[in-house]
């Protein structure tokens, strides 16, 4: 078989070939020479999809409900993906503790499309190789795209950014120190979800959102709700998806839906010019290893960073 | 008084000058116009003082462990610094709960200088401008510096290997979901703290920890401890700032700690650059407000930003 040809591999993508999706997605990811190449085929093809970004702390058990979510979805019916994002060693350059195990059941239906990625090795950012991945997906009619994001990082923000709907995921106990998760994410969740919820301190945890709710101001007026589920026994899962479909539908009747598009469109020209500048002025100013040398300079504090940089950017020109 | 010149910035700054301290780190946080020039004279005085990362999930309690930390220098004589980095909100570009209420004693001491850095509104990233404020503390000859962060996105680790040393603080209970720690934050760290551990759990929490030390390889030789603590009460911190300083040692013997400055020279460059070029590719392609147009083309699809970046990356010209 011959995948050469952007032509031939979209087409396979977009009649649910999952080999040639998961091909598709590996090149990109490897920023093999088609690469962009790919993605400006696919780009027009996006935009279609729901796309629901699912965060929470460590220990939230945001992985149990996203695979409980996933299985309602594919008892609905639709024909879905899961980015799982996964932060990853700065040593190996892996997961040290590779995939978790998924739900059986899922990890085998081809209905059901599952990426992991790693915060490491992506010179635009984990969050620009993401939007990657979750065009590929819209391309691939994969509907709903399920994004599962760690963490109150910039890179998580910019990931939940990408989403129609965006979910945050809490438990109980946590209560006296939910300030810590500040508004970063707290802000940008359409949902909240106490999960865990046969756990003592829900009422403590729900006061503690409404209250950071009080302080938070929507344009949009959408008010979100504080939904109560146990993934690990399926509890609350249906009454949640009916949730993210009542945030979508009232997301499309006010601006909110398309500025965050625009939003997302920003941050992914932002984020591409980054790295195609810089990998540019790394190939022509400093050829071979001499970026090392500089390096070396710099941590010896005989140079410093800003007067390099001032060097590089003063002697570029940009043009059309 | 006339602040205008950097030599007299400095100079005061150099004295122990705590407004000049404050005005220059606003300065340079603010990119007024001097802070380029400011930046460049301070970069040759800095890499004196040690520098500890102190990362731990929300409600961990690292923000008592850093204060009692804090406390203990103080009793030593040393004049300090804690940078506390925040996640903030993305609808009102601040934190809506404000920083946190500090230690009454820490607060009104002129020995300690304390700054909230927030997530938000830096061009060049976070770790760029956290990055920045090191620097002229460094110069200041603050040292310690404390740099405590909330979470495990790559924002977190590249602001933690700005450390010398390290510290993560876990919770006890969390036993069971240390997996989703995961390697990123875990495999960076020269010392784990399990705080709060006068509550049930500690043991499996130790257990959990050694089982991921045991898969990280360390190339230094460096075993991190597991240290106990109660910071609310003040227990273990003797200790934890001994461990501290051990580490301290022990990376001056290895090759370490000249890596770990090598890799920060690195990151500051790369992200000066990417800062620096995208806001001239800007300013030069795209002048006024025409970036909001190509932005909607975007999110509308009728153009992709894999082709608006290779026509700006394809007309830049690179000099020296």
């Amino acid at each position: 078989m011959d995948f050469s040809e952007p032509g031939d591999l979209l087409e396979r993508i977009s009649k649910g070939d999952v080999r040639s999706l998961a091909r598709t997605i590996t090149r990109v990811e490897n920023r093999s020479a088609d690469a962009t190449s790919l993605l400006r085929h696919i780009y027009p093809l996006t935009g279609k999809s729901q796309i629901i970004g699912i965060t929470g702390s460590p220990g939230s058990g945001k992985s149990s409900l996203v695979d409980r979510l996933a299985s309602y979805y594919r008892r609905q019916g639709k024909t879905m993906a899961i980015i799982a994002v996964d932060p990853s060693s700065p040593f190996s350059g892996g997961a040290v503790l590779g995939d978790r195990i998924r739900m059986n059941a899922l990890a085998t239906d081809p209905g059901v499309f599952i990426r992991s990625m790693a915060t490491r090795g992506h010179l635009g950012g984990l969050a620009s190789a993401t939007a990657d991945v979750v065009s590929i997906l819209d391309a691939a009619a994969r509907d709903p795209i399920l994004v599962e994001t760690v963490g109150v990082g910039q890179d998580e923000i910019d990931i939940v950014k990408l989403a129609d709907v965006s979910v945050v995921v809490l438990v109980p106990g946590m209560g006296d120190d939910i300030q810590a998760l500040k508004a970063g994410i707290m802000e940008i969740a359409d949902i909240f979800v106490i999960n865990k919820c046969d756990r003592p301190g829900v009422e403590n945890m729900e006061r503690a959102v409404q209250s950071l709710l009080s302080l938070a101001h929507r344009p949009d007026g959408w008010v979100p709700p504080i939904l109560k589920t146990i993934a690990t026994e399926d509890q609350g899962i249906e009454a949640l998806a009916e949730s993210i479909q009542q945030s979508f539908e009232h997301s499309k009747t006010t601006s909110l839906r398309s500025e965050r598009r625009r939003d997302a469109a920003r941050q992914r020209l932002m984020s591409l010019l980054r790295e195609q500048l810089v990998r540019k002025a790394i190939e022509t100013v400093f050829p071979g290893s001499e970026i090392e040398k500089l390096v070396d300079r710099i941590a010896q504090r005989e140079t410093d960073p800003y007067t390099i940089v001032e060097e590089i950017v003063r002697g570029t020109r940009f043009g059309k």
